[in-house]
């Protein structure tokens, strides 16, 4: 158990509740009304939706069912802001969530207010587990969307041909040069999956064995020099590094680097969400598809690591990286583990009918809220994905 | 020349220049920052970018080639609020006009305090007839503006399910009940367009003469109630009342009825900046589509009038609503007159590069301000456009 | 009357049929069974469809209404043949026309035998004038179908990478060099449209006054060799020569020259029916969208002559290439005339309800039947379409 | 070791290699050539141009690198007949192949035909190690292309509204009734993948050990009896069942039942390459996406087999259809396996770069040659893919 887990563990649920809905209010800060209307995606989402919408879980799935008396906000809410759950009604259509100028921002601060009230109120006095589980599941649910909130909110400020900085309060890692050095895996059988101490999304569970033959995977993620290197051997112009369906995209969409990489005078900068700027070579190259990835990997003799390979790997001495840093594509696509169950009831909507399609991504990035992620975490995303704080590591067969 | 050409020809173009674009201002004052950002469709534009772009205008026509000394208030703002203008150097794409929540409306009215300061400066002072016409254009581009900003932010509201009112101070008409008349229109040789007294748009001249074979106009728009009809009489199922192509658009979009009609327990209601209300049976229908307009006339047993049939008529006895209630779709398809010879400069790319594609238009809306039409001037929009303030008119032959 | 006019007259119905039937076997002789079937782009339709289309005109509209004891040759023809008449019942999709892989060509050869043989029976004997006039609509409508065969077919051989020949025995014109001469066109009060005398297409009637300020008009079409000088000056890399929207599709689908041309060498070369060739200089270009033409017409400081002038110029002395060259565009958008009717019944969908979005052209091609067109008759196509056999005569306003 | 794997063995590569051939040209047999030359979407290829591929595929791989003194066919087949072998050169756009009318199905006859000798000449002598292999794969090729020539067809006969039989030979299995019985899989340490002896495509190997928790699986696929109660039952309108993606695309595109399927009279009619007829009851459903297969599963209370769990469970006694019925999707993503190594050379490109974004199936169908597959093979397509052979076969875990 970690630093911030055992701080966590800790505190009490109703500290943990106002932090969490402070941070969120503090990512949101630096955006004005109208940075936070538009939607500039129809896979991204307004910061305001993502303010608004983090609280009608809380007033859904825990003040309407099981707080007596509870007077609900706006009966429009919960069509405006429910996202994908068919089990709580009919939604706003997601591509539409920008058109979405009423209620203005200030009417969505009063929801969240009204909502924290009711829940300080429920949270100072006794409860019972299930309504403490649901709680802790609305906690872990908002800081998704405040990693979502950042990495939505950048796409939209890159559409400006102004570069704006969203926050320009933000800095970038600035990490020391570190020789990438490579690590045996464990291999045989061995266990994945989380063990059902503390808290854990479903798409974790259960704990179960896999077989891995042997492996050797890098100590750190892949850098923005390294990736550059690629970018200049001519990475995005060579089609028998890629997947077909990538090399497709690549072509479509003209990729020449990850995205939010500029050209300035022959070197490339980064948009992040303090504005333009250098790319520091140490870094982590992120912003990258899972194509790009794979390719990259094929590019270095190498491979992705499975996500079973990264979880038992990522608590060996030297594996750095591991959250904090940036989200890692592996080569497992997001799949059910063997006797996974959805929960129970409308929530069980959360994770379940999204495993096709998707990548699973291991680690944990910069705009992660820490403490929220773990070995086990699996996030997920398409294989083109680009906007989010995504990079990769490299793994290799043995033989 | 009526009475609001004769109090604009008396005012000096200062008083005009100041009452117009505080007209701007107020027409905006409704709309929050949210809702003057967002972008609803690409043939939609947002406020802000409105009050942007016609500032835009006098500063590149006016103040920046004829005011030595004058600062242009942004660098960046030649590209963002360029609309169309080739010879104005490279501009922001159309369909991401959306995407700029910064800058900010605060900075937009920085922006029109700062141009308007130059501007008042520059027309207190004695000043060539060639700026004193591009003051004058200046104006009546702004006044086109001014109905595009309501009828923009009317699209947008309209994609809100709340159906909130983008100006709870709005008045629908109500006019008395009217039978329909028709009137016989000047036929054989006749001479139509701006005559070169006052101001008129190139599009409007040369004054030239065409032929009528004889015909009879009606002596006022359609009505809401009249439209009723046509629609409880299956208009809108009725393929061969329709153009091909527009029956294709009816049934791709399911139109039921005018855009902004809401059907509620067996009635329509109606969509108009003051909210979701009743539709008035006696006022003019309006956001109808050309396709629409043409096939209740052929419904009616008549034609649309050509726009020649329409400007001629316009003065005699009888002829109602020529302006301030709706524009008519016509017959015409937006051609250039004989001998039309665009503006000089930049400002040709005004009217002459969009007549292709385009169906006339007469008259003026309630949303038009005042003074701004005349009998010579052409309105245009494709045939499918719904999200104006059109309506029509009848016409017949006469054997 | 010229000399084709006056050889049709004299023939009996019953020698044109069997001549036209002919004739449209003999163009779809050079293709094989798949260059019959395959369907290039929903505009174009397989020349097997053509074949059994117009065949289904006969049938429908001549045979199974006013032949007592006609058998039909197959009830499914009446749904896969019919081509846009509502009034005749459902039918296939057109741009799925491609699909139909069956029946097999040699099945759509028994269906003309069939109804050929019926029509010879019928044409024999005396017939009344109602019969009559649609057995030459169905001849007009035949020969609209021969050319559109031959540009369709043409259309899907350029799609090919082997540039095949759709009809070896092709031969193109070779006009001798002619300075460009312009004509004084007849203005003021004028008389256009077809007056009733002979065939002549809904469309083109009735005649009626139309006033023409003063015009000159050019002798003939524009040719190949002064397109290239357009292609050389840049013409199809400069906007402000553009229509907005024609600028629009240059710029989306990269023209650079006429459709079916193709660089070789540095030079320009021509695909047509007989395979991939030189261009005679002196031969009227073709195959350019209305937004070419138009552009042109800029480029060379003219415009393109109304239909009416065209009309009313083309019984002048030097005015060439009337017919049988190339189809030329108007200036004028394809609306009804003044007191305009369709046809009664189901052939009354034949030409109204296109009379939206496109534009006139006058004249006739080489690949329009001898004696198919007249000084009255009126051809449209959408702006943008470029697989006809399409060409432009300048015009210019005389002060 | 079967007894098709046995009389395989024995024959010689020339004999085999006539027996495919033919093989290939009695499947075509049927088609005319219009059959054999439109393509029906994207995904499909049309017959001529599968002949020709397979054929380019020995010409290419087999001849042209090895035989010397070979004459090529025609120059410009090398360009139109490359599937997607970037290392061959440059190729015709997949989705144009149905353009190409020429060369004519008889021309194609005769590639095959002048291939076919020379080829026949090579086998009648001694060969290298390589040459043979390369000829094996050529075989194997072609047979995949016999699959996809029949799909592809009937996917093609289905876009007909006459429903024609494109073999009127063809007849459906009919199997007896069987009560679905539930096997108990090897669980534990299990080995997978091909283990080197006799012909596999490189995506089978290597073989390597996987961990599988314990499951059951049903002895036989899902039948159309058993289809048909989850489409009574709302299957294909409960969106609780289905995977979010795979319910967008069943609205989108409106399914009711498996692809082919028709409704008649209250009941549902199959259609087949031998036309449209009544569906066997206890023969395995086909023409179902990975969607479909994937919301059956859960509404039946279970789940898709791995592909894995597939291939252990094969060898069991009772279970049934494991090739020659129905293609079985799998709840597998279509991944390497781990130590994979493509084949070297431009054969490389067979089956690795398609390694993202599709599921495995396992078995085989009444369109898989005999012998064709086996219980290592990975066969694998989009989830949403409907024209396949394809079905389905339960499993489910065990506490």
């Amino acid at each position: 158990m970690d630093q911030h887990a055992r701080l966590e563990a800790e505190a009490s649920l109703a500290d943990r509740y106002a932090a969490l809905r402070a941070g969120t209010e503090r990512l949101a800060e630096p955006l004005s009304p109208e940075d936070q209307c538009v939607q500039s995606m129809p896979d991204a989402s307004p910061a305001k939706w993502h303010r608004a919408h983090t609280t009608w879980f809380f007033e859904t799935f825990v003040l309407k069912p099981h707080v007596e008396g509870y007077q609900g906000f706006d009966p429009d809410f919960a069509f405006l802001f429910n996202s994908y759950y068919l089990a709580a009604g009919p939604r706003h259509a997601r591509p539409r969530r920008g058109m979405l100028t009423r209620p203005a921002t200030a009417r969505v601060t009063a929801y969240r207010q009204h909502v924290d009230q009711a829940m300080t109120a429920l949270l100072a006095g006794p409860m019972s587990p299930e309504i403490a589980t649901l709680v802790e599941l609305g906690l872990r649910h908002e800081e998704q969307h405040q990693e979502l909130l950042l990495t939505d909110a950048l796409h939209l400020m890159a559409q400006n041909p102004l570069n704006p900085a969203m926050d320009p309060a933000w800095r970038e890692a600035t990490p020391p040069p570190a020789m990438l050095r490579w690590l045996d895996g464990p291999s045989g059988v061995v266990a994945v999956g989380h063990d059902g101490e503390g808290f854990a999304f479903d798409n974790e569970a259960p704990r179960h064995r896999v077989f891995l033959e042997p492996f050797a995977i890098a100590d750190r993620p892949v850098s923005n020099a390294e990736w550059m290197e690629f970018v200049a051997d001519g990475g995005y112009r060579t089609a028998s590094l890629w997947m077909s369906e990538g090399w497709a995209q690549c072509e479509a969409e003209g990729w020449q680097a990850p995205e939010h990489w500029e050209p300035r005078d022959g070197a490339w900068l980064g948009f992040t969400p303090g504005g333009l700027g250098t790319l520091h070579p140490d870094a982590p190259v992120r912003h990258i598809s899972w194509y790009e990835a794979d390719a990259y990997a094929r590019w270095a003799g190498c491979r992705l690591p499975t996500e079973q390979e990264w979880e038992v790997s990522s608590a060996l001495p030297g594996f750095l990286a591991a959250e904090g840093h940036v989200w890692q594509w592996t080569g497992s696509a997001y799949r059910p583990y063997p006797g996974f169950r959805p929960w129970a009831g409308a929530v069980g909507e959360y994770n379940g009918k999204f495993m096709i399609g998707q990548m699973v991504l291991r680690g944990g990035s910069r705009a992660t809220p820490p403490g929220h992620s773990r070995q086990t975490y699996r996030n997920f995303f398409p294989p083109g994905a680009r906007w989010q704080f995504t990079g990769l590591r490299l793994a290799k067969d043995v033989a």
